[in-house]
C-alpha cells in the first residue's frame, strides 16, 4: 500500500521567531482530502554531558509552554543563519549552557520530537572529555538557567518528581543506564 | 533565583483542529520583556506492547510534517470531551491501530515532548496482557496504517536506517532493552 499523502494546497498560518505554522490541504490514499496542521522549526541539538566523578549535568530553567521550572539535559536551536552543522550548534550550546568544551561529540541518536504536528528534529550527542572552557560565549539575552550535577540514582528520582519531565532528557537518562550496563 | 516568567499579554496567533499556537509577551526575571510563542496541544499517549513471542508492535504510516513513512509506537491524541483518562485514550488506541486488549496499562513515564515551544504531553504505557479485541473500534477516516512486530534487535537496526526516528518510539525500545537487562 502507497501511504504516501500528496499537498494540494498549502497556506502559511504564522511566521514566527522560532516557529512558522502552515495548513496543507493533502489527497489521501483513498482520495479524499484531509486538513494537516504543520509546525516547522529548524531544528535542535541536546548534549548527555557525564562529569569525570560520574555525574550527568542538567539545566535547571523555566518553561514558559509548561508554566514551570525543568531539570534538562543541555540543548538549543540550531541557527541556520550561523551554523552549517548540528555539532556546531552543540559545542556553541556546551559553551553557553554548560561552561564546557569536549574532545569529541559522539551522536548517538537523530529523532524527531512530535512527528504528528511538528518537524523538529533533533540530534543527541555524547559529550566526551569534558573540560572547561577558555572563552565562555555569551548567553541568550532572554534565557535564565542553573547548571546542576546529578548521579543517576538522583536523576531517576527527579523523573519520579516530575521535575524531569521531557522526551530528550529521559532518554539521556536511560542512554546513560544502558551505558552503565555496558549495553549500548 | 526566581525564573518565574510574568505573562504581560498573550495572543491567540491561531486556533486549529490539533493545535493551536499562542504569543506570549511576558516579564523576565530581570525587568526586561521577551516574545514567547506557544503551541497548544491537548496531549497525546504511547504504548510499549510486547507480543508472547517477544516482538515490540510498530505501526508504519506516512507522517506528512516529515513527508516519510515511519515506524513508530502506537500512539494518539487525547480527545479532551470523549475521554477522561490518559488511561482511555491508550486503551482506544490500542484497540484502533493494533487491535488488540490488555489486561493493564502500566504507566511508564510522563514527559514533554517539545517543552521549548509545546505543551504537548505525552503518556507512555506498557501494555501487559495482551490478547485480541473482540470489538474492533472504527479507524480515524484520515489514517492509513500497517502494524509490524519487531525483535529488540530488528527494532535497533531500523533506529539505525532512520525509520525508527521519534523520541518516543527510540525512548521505548531502549526502555525495553532495560527491561530485558531487568534494569527497570
Amino acid at each position: 500500500m502507497n501511504f504516501e499523502e500528496k499537498v494540494l494546497d498549502s497556506k502559511r498560518i504564522y511566521s514566527g521567531k522560532i516557529i512558522n505554522v502552515e495548513k496543507e490541504t493533502v489527497l489521501l490514499p483513498d482520495g479524499k482530502n484531509a486538513q494537516r496542521e504543520i509546525v516547522r522549526h529548524h531544528g535542535a541539538v541536546a548534549l548527555i554531558c557525564v562529569t569525570a566523578d560520574d555525574k550527568m549535568v542538567f539545566v535547571k530553567q523555566w518553561r514558559e509552554p509548561l508554566r514551570k521550572i525543568t531539570l534538562e539535559v543541555p540543548a538549543g536551536k540550531i541557527e541556520p543563519s550561523e551554523e552549517k552543522t548540528p555539532c556546531e550548534t552543540a559545542k556553541r550550546e556546551l559553551n553557553e549552557e554548560v561552561r564546557m568544551q569536549a574532545e569529541k561529540l559522539r551522536q548517538i541518536a537523530v529523532f524527531y520530537t512530535s512527528p504528528g504536528f511538528a518537524d523538529e528534529k533533533m540530534y543527541l550527542y555524547f559529550a566526551e572529555g569534558l573540560t572547561p572552557v577558555e572563552q565562555a560565549l555569551p548567553q541568550d539575552a532572554d534565557e535564565f538557567l542553573n547548571v546542576s550535577e546529578l548521579s543517576l540514582e538522583e536523576a531517576e528520582k527527579q523523573i519520579a518528581a516530575g521535575f524531569i519531565c521531557d522526551s530528550k532528557t529521559i532518554m539521556s537518562v536511560w542512554y546513560w543506564k544502558l551505558l552503565k550496563l555496558r549495553s549500548v
